[in-house]
């Protein structure tokens, strides 16, 4: 386990203690047959270190929820042995979760240069930076705890400063590739560190955990300086202005898109806020190098012609909120499509943003704009290995078990095949589900029981207030608007003294339906009448009725089935 | 204008007509910047005809809307004009609106036999197939009404039966090429009429309109028979059940899926309403020849082993009722997935739909079956040309006049493109937004009005009862859910007599909120009390007031911001 050769030292493992009779616990809290949200917690006697903590983004079906987090009840309830939180980068499904978990588990937070520095923002957002422990990893870097050792190794991906992690552990050693790819010719030159991977993997690696997200496309994932030369190109093309939307955290597609700007003398602006806190946290830590004198803000941009300006904004999901969106749609404050501008979306859809991507380029291409996205030039590339580079960190670290991390069901199990094609026992392969605890000793390995898992889902201030419940009635409000009827009834007389009146919402337009209006006054003044007569006064009894009726007297006439809300007034 | 070789006869057109100076005017009324309800009129002079009557399905942000149908409101108002409906095959996207416009304006609609045969299912579930005159008409058919002839010519499509239409106008000769595609092999061995398209391009074609659905797709569309040869391959592989699922339209698809379970001595059964009608219509009409032995009811499946079975499902994008979601989810009345199924989605996931199928694939997997989808074997093609193929049309039709049709504006503007590197004058191209009405001469074309357009939506039984107001509510509902305040006031004593009341829905789970509702109840009793002390008893500046407060309240307290319903009655 001496790895001096690579600069950093470790006191060698004593193999004669007690404590390998202990089984290492993985307990996967997100990031299991979903993406995003990726979260695991790893337990060895009295400690518990977590890799990463990141959110998701809400299928539709979640109506009105702005992220969805991990469930960290078992975190909770063992507070006392969690050690810290390693991040691996700085993407949102790695670290947005961390202002909502650090709120209850208040632990040390590791991470490279960059991936802090957009902690940082959000902690701030939050107002708890100054509560927060965060501790600076390098690349290469060991941090040791009693019985765990954590090593930062350098990786490939979307965003600088990317880490895979190997843990150290009594047991053995266990990679988590965290989100990677292979890149052989990165933007800023730091090709991730194959050697200490194939160093790990002569020496026994015990378990990989590895990113599966691609596990479905064949050959490798192209470089990320392959966009440069499209970028170039449609650069040295352009006589207007130049727009391109990207993922703001993808500093090194900045770097190439500041790089052609600069060579072609164009200012570049940055819009959006993601857009505009990212490139200031990469400028000021030195991973986005562009001369000051280039960079003009948003307001500055009317001073120059149309061919001396790259505006660099958010928005390449479609997301109707973001940069691109407002400028298609005409909403944003400084910048209107005009006839000539070369709009450059350097992204792919996300899966399930395909239409809101596509109307967005139709609304572009009306306005004027020529617009160039992925499928008609090579104008992205993803930042997650693919087959052959799967392959590749299998046949360097030859692991004794493999799980399959980060991806739906689907990648999963073709990342399983893969990792047994070459050479892993396919008895030492698991699909582990979210909340799964994976008990793991240098000879087998178990799924031994379950802890709380699952969506916890954020809607404004509210953390996981909202349930099952409310999101089904959203859902149906959503598709059938509601019917509020009231009606007040004085109780000792037996009479209706007001109403009822029936207010509807998303139901139908009123105006054009009093007739309809008037049939529903007339079924629940009967409903009521009939209750009252026959001496029922038990509210429930009444108000079922009230909705069986309407219920059936609104499906028979329209085939639709609103809510209904029926409210009486007892006086 | 002769074309006896191919079996028509035709007058001449008497070229000396005063009618010769009448332009003629074509309005598109759905279709155009977008896919799906297409629909298109022509008028001349005292005729109108129109070429197909679709539906699109809704956006997701149409909440709980059925279907979406086009404006006819032009027609109706010119209803003695309109002479027929012109079907060119039976999608839904071109005969989905017949039910809702033939209650408006009932007039003839022609067809092929087998289009004719899904719109008779079509108006047989709206109980006004008798009300309603079906014309069939044979591929290379003439139909001559006073000034236009309307030529049907055979093209192929994913659907059998499939026709482009040629308008022989006074003004010209102007073909429509309806969804096409060129399948030198087509399962029923007929090939597009690319003979006559040659004929009418010699002797000059005024307008071409055509498909844009591939425009952005370069080269050839593959032949549907490949996908004969994939699904020869699985079944010849395949040792438990086979489940296919997709498009019930696609009917030769299902005779390929059915010759290849009879060469395997595979029962086939039908899975799915819609699988279920167009297998039955299309097999009366023979354009699907399946030995009856070889058919079997759901109820039978269970009569033979697994590798004696094939069953065909609708449900290929992921629709959540549909056959292979309820089957995925384990709700279907017949079918479980058991280990060694092999699933095949047969499908492409039409945009917007590719998150649903997604999950759909991962279902099935997790349940143990062996899911073949379009990503990792070639079990689909599309039924719309590619450049290759438009370039192709053009070559044969070599139109003065070009207007690309069936597509969002991306398409359009390729294919137009596409036209005019192929010789279209770019002034004699045009992309039109549906509404517009185009005027046409032998030497000129442009807009010259609008009438009417856009969504007709369809809710249960109502047509175009659903406004942007009512959506807005529903989106509203379903983001933040609705809180409804009642409070009954004596108006004569300025008092509260009961209440305030609050009920809400989609909200907060109320047991888990007692103290929020109380503060609510606290803060409109305030807001009303106020207001009679002042003597305010106009409800309106009270129900404003209550809403004001509330929504002020929930807000800094919640970040939310659900409908408030203030209902007052009054004593």
């Amino acid at each position: 386990m001496e790895n001096n050769e690579i600069g950093i030292s470790e006191n060698k493992i004593n193999k004669k203690t007690k404590s390998k009779q202990i089984p290492l616990k993985i307990i996967p809290l997100g990031g299991l047959g979903e993406i995003g949200k990726n979260m695991t917690a790893f337990e060895y006697d009295n400690e518990i270190i977590v890799i990463d903590c990141g959110l998701a983004f809400p299928d539709e079906d979640l109506y009105g929820i702005d992220i969805v987090i991990p469930d960290v009840t078992y975190l909770i309830k063992n507070k006392n042995k969690v050690k810290g939180i390693f991040i691996t980068h700085g993407h949102e499904d790695h670290i947005g979760g961390l202002p909502y978990v650090l709120k209850q588990i208040n632990v040390p937070i590791y991470g490279t240069r960059l991936t802090l520095g957009l902690i940082e923002g959000k902690l701030k957002e939050h107002t708890m930076l100054s509560d927060c422990t965060l501790n600076v990893v390098e690349p290469g870097e060991l941090i040791k705890l009693e019985q765990i050792k954590i090593e930062y190794i350098r990786n490939n991906h979307s965003i600088p400063d990317s880490c895979s992690i190997a843990l150290h552990t009594p047991i053995g050693v266990i990679v988590h590739s965290g989100d990677f790819k292979v890149d052989f010719t990165p933007i800023d030159g730091k090709v991730m560190d194959l050697q200490r991977y194939a160093q790990l993997g002569k020496k026994g690696v015990l378990l990989l955990m590895a990113d599966s997200t691609n596990a479905l496309h064949k050959g490798y994932t192209m470089s990320e300086k392959t966009v440069g030369e499209t970028l170039e190109n449609l650069f040295s093309r352009a006589t207007g202005r130049i727009i391109v939307s990207t993922f703001a955290s993808n500093v090194h597609r900045l770097q190439q898109i500041s790089d052609c700007s600069i060579k072609y003398n164009r200012k570049i602006a940055f819009s959006g806020r993601s857009m505009e806190n990212i490139s200031e946290v990469a400028m000021e830590l030195g991973y986005l190098l562009i001369p000051e004198d280039m960079i003009i803000s948003l307001d500055e941009i009317k001073n120059y012609p149309d061919d001396k300006l790259t505006i660099v904004t958010t928005g390449s999901q479609g997301e109707s909120m973001a940069g691109l969106s407002r400028i298609a749609a005409s909403t944003h404050r400084h910048i209107q499509i005009i006839e000539g501008d070369m709009v450059i979306i350097s992204a792919s859809p996300i899966p399930g943003n395909e239409k809101a991507v596509s109307n967005l380029i139709n609304d572009l291409i009306k306005k004027g704009a020529n617009v160039i996205y992925k499928s008609i030039e090579d104008i992205h590339v993803s930042g997650h290995a693919c087959e052959q580079e799967l392959r590749l960190i299998q046949a360097l670290l030859k692991p004794k078990f493999f799980i399959p991390v980060h991806g739906e069901y689907k990648h999963l199990i073709t990342h399983a095949k893969i990792a047994e094609s070459m050479g892993v026992d396919k008895s030492k392969t698991f699909i582990l589900e979210n909340g799964d605890v994976f008990e793991l000793t240098r000879a087998t390995g178990k799924v031994s029981g379950k802890v709380p898992f699952g969506r916890v889902l954020v809607d404004g201030m509210g953390v996981g207030d909202i349930g099952s419940m409310v999101l089904r009635d959203r859902k149906n409000l959503a598709e059938n608007g509601i019917i509020t009827v009231v009606i007040a009834i004085d109780i000792r007389n037996k009479i209706i003294i007001s109403g009822p009146d029936i207010v509807s919402r998303g139901f139908v337009y009123v105006r054009n339906s009093e007739e309809l209006i008037d049939e529903v006054r007339n079924i629940v003044t009967n409903v009521v009448e009939k209750c009252l007569d026959r001496n029922i006064t038990q509210w429930a009894e009444i108000k079922n009725g009230i909705r069986r009726e309407v219920d059936n007297y609104v499906y028979t006439k329209m085939k639709r089935k609103p809510m209904i809300l029926p409210v009486i007034v007892e006086l």
